[in-house]
């Protein structure tokens, strides 16, 4: 049998969720399958918490008419919106992205770091660390400062840019950094190697969290 | 091509490793091949800081020996031993057990209980957690005490005692528990079904977030 | 020139909103206007994160409308639903009761208790109360488990369940206590009296703390 | 009925009386009258635990003297000197200016710091923040270091030296500001606008929350 | 050259300084020597924040006068009272009873618990830890609620009812426990055979402590 | 009678036990005796946690050996190697000369700051600290850089750069320095008074620590 793991975008690009889906397909196989859905009523990206919950109410929509053929949900945003609220209306387990990016960087390390999109992103992430209890592993975030959308035009500066963000946070006693926006998944492996440290994506930790929890249940010793 | 995940189990006791074996094949798939190694030269059992340190010379051996064809490997005792010595001698990720545990748990639910196998082992775990910087999210411990080997004879009276321990946990605060034993692995299932909660297996944890990470390494975007 | 406070009840019921009037109307004076508003569009009751960004929306609508003639918004529900996102649209300052409540019994004593509507909303808070980072002040919560619209049949029956909650507040240190929903406040003083601590609600603790700030501004030393 | 609040300044310098009564005048109204004191017997200022202490003995025969006629106290120093010991000796309230201005602060936004006076009161003050368990909301201190009596003399170049520290404080993540000694009371709304955040001047926090308290209680719901 | 070491009992009672003589005699040899002092001034017992502050000038007269020929100051009182604003006036090291006894625990074991005079006593302990930013490490405390006086009236049974707090205490977690009273330092002993782990007079603690410290000063390497 | 104190070199280089005896032999007097000791099966520095875990067998053994005739042991290597594991196999207290320089600057001031032989060993003592749940008393630490060996070559210039990493110290908030490693001992007295401030030799404290625990076992109130 076939477990199916829903990716939500919760905002309504769909050429982010089509970049979400070239990456996070790798973690298919014959037992797991990945789609990728928009969130059509979403906004064009989500960088407030208004944003966070405008995208409930068509969030759980979603969930509801996908539960019956999907095993897992991921909601694809860095911020995870909807989270809790997902996890009230269903009993299929939901994964949070930015959640699962931490746990997965703190699996590989101590002290994880996050590069940002923007500056006025990096006091909600203090804050939801905070609130994850994990304060103590977190070493700090470190903002590029360059509209998603530019990071596409000139990989090579933006790559400068965003290893620029990791050194200083390398300075800041970072073991092991994410990339805090869905467009910097492309810089994921070059990062690490200039570096010198694992870099992780968290839509592909969030999807490599819940592929694991869904073969585990299939376990019967 | 294939990405092979070593789980060693750092005692001798080769059943155990036999059943981690029969649990973790889930985990594997085309992209996957997850492989179970006794440490011949552990002790039968793991339950002492004196145990966490003499296994770690004939781990990094094992660990230097296996280096050449293994993707990554996963340490497949609660207690971690040996993790960050390990991670000192070689650049494969090295994934130990009871943090992946913890990771997994808290990707499922705020609060995590421990079903711990006794008494003696549940300040050890504490400062674990404690050193993890975990504490806010931890609900706490309960141990079944009976010995590993009798978990096997009475499934119905073990599954009574491990279901009871699991209420405690409930009501300290628990919304998903670990298992904190091999031996326990079989009661997963039937566990999550009589709690109505989630129930992690750390083996399976671990392996699953290690499959996550080193498929994640094979995105290319 | 006089301040308004508008004291937004987020639920769509009309007389939790009469009541509020009734409790707050006090902390007014020539200087402080107390009015409250209904959201017509918001559930009846909140109780779920679902509830909670449900409101937001309606809730930054009213803010909007009002916003030319109020001094100060009051979010009246002690989870504090759409705090952060009103604090986005609106330049005036936004008082969560919860937060708010929590504070004033800070400022009264170290260790403050909860009595909680009911056992499910108890890790809601938990979590609240942490991602505040107020963990080491909080003493715990007891939930009286009686729906809110009983409260009021029994008077004398509902003061005794209230004081047992309260009595085992005290054996878990707290050192004064606040009443976790709109429907204990006529309970307030009698509680305070039979406990022999103080005893906040956060209504009132909430618009006094926003008839405090307003004075404050109006100061020209 | 008018609840009375005295505000007690600990130390003898009347001029510092009379600057704190023109400023908390603005809190009170009809059912409200803030009234000032001088601790005669105080030091002319208090800048160490050996004054904090001295303190103390007065601070209480003033409090039992006054008690009759007041329905609570303010402490209007920033460091809460005899805060524990004036809570033994009286049932009515009495609040603490610089604990007051972190919760006031902290009810505006989520990370707060301090323009301290000097360099010297600055671990002090992290220790108290520690003592409270509210290091977790606390951005940080900087000291401007000019004498108290200077304040007044120059008020451009005070401003400017404040608004600096003020942005210091930006920069480590502060969202809302504290004045940490009464001579910078004439300086809040100015330095709110220079700086685009609010401040908050504590012996207004500490008799804002008092009113807040008193009206509350007299609340008949 | 001897150092002397002055043990301050900052309560008025001459024979709980005649008890800690008898108890720290044992730290001095050739080249410590350890001498007692009742502060006259000092109420009979100190069970206040009241008592805290109020024998804070007579303890500085004390230090004044006897620094000249003391090399370090003990002031024994488990609150330690007046131990910032001794540090104030003296280069001298002062070094606190309350606090050397948790350190000396923590340097047995990980969880330390305290066996506190009255319960009343016990959030100020809480306090007070926390203020120290110990509470990770601190299992609780357990109240005797004997009079101190009455300790020695009947020794088998006040021993049977310390051992009774021991062992609430272990159950709780401790695995070293302080004695929160000079009355019960005739027991720790007795206690510590008893109970099977390690107990900590808090006298004897400081005057060690101080004594190490000073006999360091000798070093030269 | 005599208490012997046996102060563990965990590793091989004899010239360090000599220097470690010449520094802690001020710490002995009539009633203690204290001995150092080579573990000649250890490695030539200790540096790693691979060379924490190697020590264990043979420094029990050694423990083993010594117990009979041993009141207390100390281990002295600043990241305390085998601390744990010792505690399992002998009654009598064993102490950790890193734990016990914390404990010790702690009885002195608030926050304690360290001064690192290399960078690299930073984040092992960020996370030990944590560990031991001390964080909050942690000011942090900066590294000299100086190979151990060369701490000797130069003494003026080694003096200079442990000043100056005592002043970033200072400026971090420290307010008790500790030296890092048995070489920087011979500086302890200096860098004391050219700083201003205490600085704590952690061979001289946990023997200082160990004196004191064992003087306090003979006392027969």
């Amino acid at each position: 049998m076939t477990h199916r793991i829903l990716v939500v975008n919760p905002n309504s690009s769909q050429h982010i969720t089509d970049a979400l889906h070239r990456s996070v397909a790798v973690q298919q196989d014959g037992g797991i399958a990945v789609d990728c859905a928009t969130l059509a009523e979403g906004p064009p990206g989500i960088s407030s918490h208004t944003h966070k919950a405008e995208v409930v109410p068509p969030l759980q929509a979603l969930i509801r008419r996908e539960e019956p053929h999907t095993a897992a949900f991921v909601i694809a945003c860095f911020g995870d919106p909807g989270l809790q609220a997902s996890r009230e209306i269903t009993a299929r387990p939901v994964f949070g992205m930015g959640e699962c990016s931490f746990y997965t960087a703190m699996a590989l390390a101590d002290q994880f770091g996050v590069i940002s999109t923007t500056d006025g992103s990096r006091p909600r992430l203090a804050r939801y660390v905070r609130e994850l209890g994990l304060a103590q592993r977190f070493a700090g975030s470190v903002a590029v400062n360059i509209p998603v959308v530019e990071l596409a035009n000139d990989p090579d500066a933006t790559l400068d840019r965003l290893a620029r963000c990791g050194e200083k946070l390398k300075e800041m006693g970072s073991q092991v950094l994410i990339t805090g926006c869905a467009g910097m998944a492309a810089y994921r492996e070059a990062l690490s190697e200039r570096l010198g440290i694992p870099v992780v994506e968290p839509a592909l930790a969030a999807v490599g969290m819940a592929a694991g929890v869904l073969r585990s249940r299939a376990s019967a010793v």
